[in-house]
């Protein structure tokens, strides 16, 4: 069922470094062949878009939190859907807050997903397990 | 982990018969509780946007075929996002075409996946269980 070069990173972005240890760790445990990239804030993820102009290989999904240094993940998201590079790019929203503003505001600026964050370690690793499961195995991401 | 309303319905899209009975089988095998609606043409998909405008509940899940009778999925598509009331809701395109100008424009036409159907009959209930589960369980949708 696997589409697309198998060397197509997923983005986490992440600023908590506890968070991002446990989204690692689920990530690599079923996946042995995308890369991880990380970025720890949202200027980070912005910072990649002349990267992926310049060739280098778009991510298969972008998992992006919201509460994020820097620049915001809703401002984020806004930015990538506002560049031609990025506008289809796959980004499930993957955080803490569960406010219908965050949730309103995620699908309006064209998340293609919005997960709340399971406080309950066992409940994320299985969470992320599936969003990895689903958007590596399942969909057909955009060339 | 479920989110929302139990009672939203799955509005499921697809004017070929076997397709249809089985994507019917596949999503009741694994969800007792949310209803599943039919929509077998483009045009009868939006002919639920003034209904849901008229407070019928807005579905959790659009599986949305794209060669349809009387109205094309990838226009169903784009006049559902061009509506407010439809502008956020969760659509998986579930079609047999792998044609990357299709999944180019759904995804330019903000489809929030995009799935090439197995032919295989045990795959396609394997990945109709996956969307379900993904989309039902752990997705947060708009409310």
């Amino acid at each position: 069922m696997t589409h697309g070069p198998s060397n197509r990173p997923i983005l986490l972005v992440e600023d908590n470094p506890m968070d991002l240890d446990l989204a690692r760790r689920a990530f690599a445990r079923c996946n042995p062949s995308n890369p991880i990239e990380v970025a720890r804030d949202g200027q980070e993820v912005l910072d990649w878009i002349p990267r992926w102009e310049a060739g280098e290989p778009l991510p298969l999904l972008i998992l992006l939190d919201l509460k994020l240094p820097r620049v915001d993940g809703l401002e984020v998201l806004r930015r990538l859907r506002a560049h031609p590079i990025s506008q289809a790019l796959p980004v499930v929203v993957l955080t803490s807050s569960s406010d219908e503003g965050d949730i309103a505001t995620a699908y309006r600026l064209h998340a293609n997903s919005y997960i709340v964050k399971p406080v309950n370690f066992e409940a994320f690793m299985e969470v992320a397990a599936r969003i990895e499961q689903y958007w590596r195995l399942i969909n057909h991401p955009p060339r």
